[in-house]
């Protein structure tokens, strides 16, 4: 494998390739239940499912970077893997998806009972993970990071349908689905290895940064992307009246006519065919699309710029330049 | 009021009603959320509905007898009532009850979306009260109940119509809904005002057969209170297709017809008018009430006597009344 031009995830992920067995080793050896045998079931689903993998990454990158080599790293990259997928399984139930990662959802598969409470043990499985490092401020972090994403997802779905939300409450929205995790992914990875606190703001605000880049990224693919490239289908925050970065830009700039349209599709629902490309066109004239991948690379930048406190290491330029491939895909 | 005569959780609530009043506070204050307004609203509902507060007085007790003076016995008697009402909530979702303490419940009155994000909201902010104890301690002992909490309900979900499960499987789902946030309350109570292990062990184990006792009381009083009793509906885990205690008894001893009714009724959930009617009498058949209400009084008695341990203390009085007190609905 080329690793100059190999992408960044992969090479971050050859380069830890110890360590993230160690972690799904952990992650499997933990999901298991002797008493219910249906949970492995549910989360084998969603982990072989392959996700990216993303934030255990992150972990074990930031406390590697930081000089760490004790063992509780792999704990915590467990940890924020089973707090993600435990988020999906109640996403699932919430957004009544039919498609996750390219498969069937769980809730589609079993039923939302399951989804509700297999979500809800791999919480506390991460939270007893989480107590095994030892470490108070570790989990005065992640505690913290998961009452900002429930509140985020709340917050989600009163600011859906209400045409009044505004780019302020849309990165609100963001922390609590996205980056809040990234954040808290990187910030434990420091505070593990012991790093300095200007080291430690650092790698908080560069998960942060990528976290809200990342999701962006995605809510711009979802009105561009095709459903094989991100495993869900183009259309679904329109369809459920979801107000991402480019709909609020659009919103913003709307004719009356234009408003009576958002009016009618997102704030009452009332959708027909057609509508989706209308809303696409509607963007396009108020270059609303161009505005938010600006917003993205911006993003990214703030991103690629904390790193700089850092000291210099392989793993720091992998991390710079995932922070530039995260935003490639709307480049 | 006459101390002698009232009911031990009311005598418990005088006792310690300046504790209870700064739990009450508190969660009023930790309820609330600065960008989510729907989430007090929904907790509200619940909190308001004016639920035992069983739990923070049971936590409450078990530090002020072990001589705590602390501030910390208020943070973990609100952990366990909020972990308690994100139980509820998630619950609501999984039954698909439509009425809890004899009102509607929050997910008929707003969503299953709702009721899944306010109960995760409500779990992470517990999660915050517990480490602002500082004691990992505390957070090992909830961190276990927690995932004891969440297995015992997955089981639940694939117990119910199957007519295999034993009392062995049915204790561990009781563990799981009911003793293990039980025992919990009593053991933090117990190891933040630092008492010896064997007062936390004896601790632990009156607060294990108590939610036992209480859990065996609750599924008998399914078959036997009125709606306005216990504000739910007389029959509700017979038209679930649950496997409490008197209906597991009377399955082992089931004639081969009782056994087709169970089958068809449970197992397969083909239910007409008059079945529940048949499943009493068949269950009175078999003297399979009287058996399941033998094992509440036993498990009274276990709690009772776990309290022997514990030194002398008007608070130890009124557990050991409210062990009595709890059967004392069935006898």
């Amino acid at each position: 494998m080329d690793h100059d031009i190999a992408k960044p995830q992969d090479r971050l992920a050859a380069w830890l390739a110890a360590d993230m067995a160690a972690v799904n080793d952990l992650i499997r050896l933990r999901m298991a239940s002797e008493h219910a045998p249906r949970i492995p079931e549910v989360t084998a689903h969603l982990v072989e499912a392959g996700g990216k993998r993303l934030r255990p990454l992150l972990t074990l990158a930031a406390a590697r970077m930081c000089g760490y080599d004790g063992p509780f790293h792999v704990h915590l990259a467990a940890t924020v893997e089973f707090i993600h997928t435990a988020t999906l399984l109640h996403d699932d139930v919430v957004d009544e998806s039919a498609r996750r990662r390219g498969r069937p959802t769980a809730n589609l598969l079993w039923d939302n009972k399951t989804s509700v409470l297999v979500g809800d043990y791999l919480f506390s499985r991460s939270f007893q993970l989480m107590v095994e490092t030892g470490s108070l401020r570790v989990l005065d972090i992640l505690a913290n990071a998961s009452a900002t994403i429930a509140e985020g997802e709340v917050l989600q779905l009163t600011a859906a349908q209400d045409l009044a939300t505004t780019e302020g409450i849309y990165l609100q929205v963001v922390r609590g689905k996205t980056a809040a995790l990234f954040s808290a992914a990187t910030e434990v990875g420091g505070v593990i290895a012991g790093a300095s606190d200007a080291h430690v703001r650092a790698l908080f605000a560069y998960g942060d940064a990528l976290g809200v880049a990342f999701q962006i990224v995605d809510d711009l693919l979802d009105y561009g992307g095709s459903a094989r490239a991100i495993g869900k289908n183009t259309g679904d925050d329109f369809r459920e009246r979801k107000l991402t970065l480019p709909v609020i830009k659009a919103v913003a700039q709307a004719s009356v006519e234009e408003r009576a349209f958002w009016q009618r599709t997102i704030a009452k629902g009332d959708q027909r065919d057609g509508d989706l490309d209308q809303a696409m066109a509607i963007m396009a004239r108020h270059g609303a699309m161009d505005a938010a991948r600006q917003d993205a690379l911006d993003w990214a930048n703030k991103a690629r710029v904390a790193l700089d406190t850092l000291p210099d290491h392989p793993l720091r330029d992998m991390l710079r330049d995932l922070a530039d491939y995260v935003v490639a895909r709307i480049n």
